[in-house]
């Protein structure tokens, strides 16, 4: 398939690569045009616009938050001037639900057609065709996507018509993620108080109780104290579970976890951490408890 | 080896049928008798006083909180005086970090040994040898205890000589549990208000990023706002996370979400639901968002 | 002097009579035109635009919430446009920091001045001079409002020359209202289900340690569940805890008062509550302690 | 009135100064003699045992906390074994709902007549007479202890026949207090840190909205960071707030700003705070929002 990608962050650059070697033909845009080159030789064609990223009439948008799909999407010659009538947008970025409800109804009254795609994985499965795609749409919509979709990871969910559906998934995934981290650290936080050793706590309960993955990896890094490099950085973290509540409020939900675990990033920020890993809630509760780094 | 068992509600009883199958033979005593009988044919010798329990050396208590223990040790003809000289005494029950160190004190005070070894698991694998065993006290109480707990199941961790240590273990893993419970429902609750379909979503979560079996259990649970018959009341997870909270305090650790889940089980309380599931946690959140029950 | 006042809610009616008895001459303007003819027997000009609110070079605006004052600023012949250079704008609506931040700085670049004097007080107050008005901005530009300011009520405190300080107050002082409500929500629902009687309790802590107006008012409220008509309604004191939120969030303070307190405004408003006065918390408290409405 | 006073620290000795002012003839006791000694000159008769405390048939008790009361009144030669039949105990300590009951029950079966009697007020008013006194007993011996309460202070407010509800009410106003302290303390740190003046923001509040002097005493000390010496220690708005969250959970009440208020406390504990005043809760929200300390 030919298809434009614009926003070649981390996550981005690695969606470009496994859509290439899925075989589709991609122009990629990104706003400071090194990242773009380093794709060239993996086969991309590198434009220096968006409206050229929109030409083949489906773009797929990856980026950072809100702010920078609204100005990628409505700012001039953007994604809703540029992209043909009957054209398709697929924004994979963790975004709000409230944005992703505006760019179907914009989507729609422009003629476009509009799919929204968040992924979960880190950089590295994003490059290797590993990320898992939940994703919402009009039927019509979804069946042009998938092939694309399908190039991302080995596991696509449609949660239904409406795009937004898919960011509830998103943003409910991430407050879920970010509740185990936050758990996590004050049950260690606790236990180290009490004199238990965190390092065979933490392997009791991911060998019996706590199998999930996540847990092994996150409660691994509270143990060593160890939140760089970021695989997610707590202002993102902070970012999401912001968009989590917001959305809740829209809907008249009370979150009382989620409105702790926000609080909980907001102090980690306030103490230096916005750009280490998001397990950095581990340290935040540790210094809470008068508790010394944990190594 | 002969050791006696005190406490024979659903749990007690299935832990005594592991020991006589493990090949133990066994003197067991409940307030209420009829209980007792019913382990009759199980090969256990029915005995009709705390005292009679001891008279082996060797007793295990298994009872529902802190106010039974304390009765059982400490009242009148209690296994503190019951006890010979050199005896152990094995507290399988989910106590207070605090009562366990005083009953550390008081049996090493009268020359007995204590071993504390809480256990993970519900009646079925009580009954069927399957439970998971958290153990902590002095290495030679320990080795005397090991034949009887090896018997209860076919996981022993051991987390040191403080006895205390397991009762931190034990109350720790269950505030997690308590907590996956609280974040599910909440998200459960959230996306089910935005349109999502929670028995897709909930498949979808347990298939990929919360395999555990306790996101399986308590996600379905949850979907199916099936809270009866308890496998564990919400009364119970009440009184847990009160004791954790406790040991918090005493050790100086504040644990906000400890905080949320508490006050949480106290409203499902308020609202009638003491006996059911802890996953009726689920009800209450879908209640607060207005929604009608899940089913 | 000259002035125009856009937006005739409540609020902003009451402060229109008490700008004209103040001696002021007065454009005023609504979007719904009905409003605006009720003032002109009080001596108003009724204007049918917000081009003419701002003829006179002053124009004050009285506004719901952001994206109002979003629609009446930066909106076609909005206040941006149609404000001479050299005019000023005073903003007294309860907005965000963010925008009005955003304000200052756009009314700055059109060459016009911006101050923000968001107020403390109810409807009849806001009609009778009795504000409590607390204002920040350019020294000069704030010279220039005085006149108009202590028109408003007799009580008038400036923070300082960057407008949105007022905001930060103005928000701050809602919050601390906020907490002042679930707290007496929570301690009366704990008295009264301890066999208390709420009144005498009330009638003792407000005529002892908790003697501000606001716990007469706001326990009696409560006392008597007693929440129609709203004097403020909770979906506002919902939107002025979050928009407290994310002013802390931007500058990286956690306030978790505040997040419980937000969480209790969403279950009010999901009970169906929203448009009940924002001392309806203490109904949401009782509920949640199974108990029968007060009265 | 011939009466007993057991408890002599910085209150006990207030109260029985008070008291010897009113003209009653006291026996004092206190568990280290010192500070019964300098209560002779005041004209107290200094006992050195509880026993000759109890003998005149009415003893006031003024201690610390659940434990000490319990070892005063069923140790060995505790009240309840030395008041005579018929006798009165005047309970002033803040202590549980539980305790409270329980003295209650074990009063009456002993014979004896029981009255709780917690006080308002800090040292200074409990020497001269200047209490707050909020009590609960049997009409009969409420009017035998009124003489002594009545020289304690001029509010003497009866809250029924119950006695543990004057103990509700006294936890039920702590937990107001600390409330007040935590929603200033969150406040002042977000204005601060958002470039308003604190101390402008102080005289602000205190001067229009929040007038009650509770709001002038914390704000004031926030304001300017002074925590020591103690009016009240935090450890004891630690302990205050567990006795309201208990009593809470006995009833079945959920209070989330309570269980933020108890953890806030835990916090200031667990960074060395425990013996500075409960005000200190203002430092805690200034340094997790990065702040360094206000003066």
């Amino acid at each position: 398939m030919d298809a434009g990608l614009i926003g070649l962050g981390q996550m981005g650059s690695g969606i470009a690569k496994s859509l290439l070697r899925g075989g589709h033909r991609l122009a990629v845009y990104n706003r400071t045009a090194e990242r773009a080159e380093a794709l060239r030789s993996e086969g991309a064609r590198v434009v220096s616009s968006i409206a050229e990223a929109c030409r083949s009439g489906v773009v797929l948008s990856m980026l950072a938050d809100d702010a920078a799909v609204e100005h990628v999407v409505y700012g001039e010659k953007g994604v809703l001037a540029s992209l043909p009538a009957g054209g398709l947008h697929i924004s994979v970025s963790t975004i709000s639900v409230a944005l992703s409800d505006r760019l179907a109804a914009d989507h729609a009254r422009a003629g476009q057609a509009y799919v929204a795609a968040p992924v979960f994985g880190r950089p590295e499965p994003a490059a290797s065709a590993g990320l898992i795609v939940v994703a919402a749409g009009a039927a019509r919509s979804m069946e042009r996507a998938k092939p694309l979709l399908a190039a991302m990871g080995p596991k696509l969910v449609v949660f239904g018509e409406k795009p937004s559906l898919a960011n509830v998934v998103k943003l409910a995934g991430n407050f879920l993620l970010s509740s185990v981290i936050e758990s996590l650290a004050e049950t260690y936080a606790f236990a180290r108080k009490c004199g238990v050793d965190a390092a065979v706590l933490h392997d009791f309960f991911t060998g019996t109780i706590f199998t999930a993955p996540v847990y092994k990896l996150y409660g691994g890094l509270i143990v060593e104290d160890r939140h760089e490099p970021a695989g997610f950085a707590a202002k993102l973290g902070c970012k999401d579970v912001r968009l989590v509540l917001q959305a809740a409020e829209s809907a008249a939900v009370p979150m009382p976890i989620a409105s702790v675990v926000h609080g909980r990033f907001v102090t980690a920020i306030a103490r230096g951490n916005a750009d280490k890993d998001w397990s950095v809630l581990g340290r935040v509760a540790a210094e809470d408890a008068g508790l010394t780094p944990a190594k």
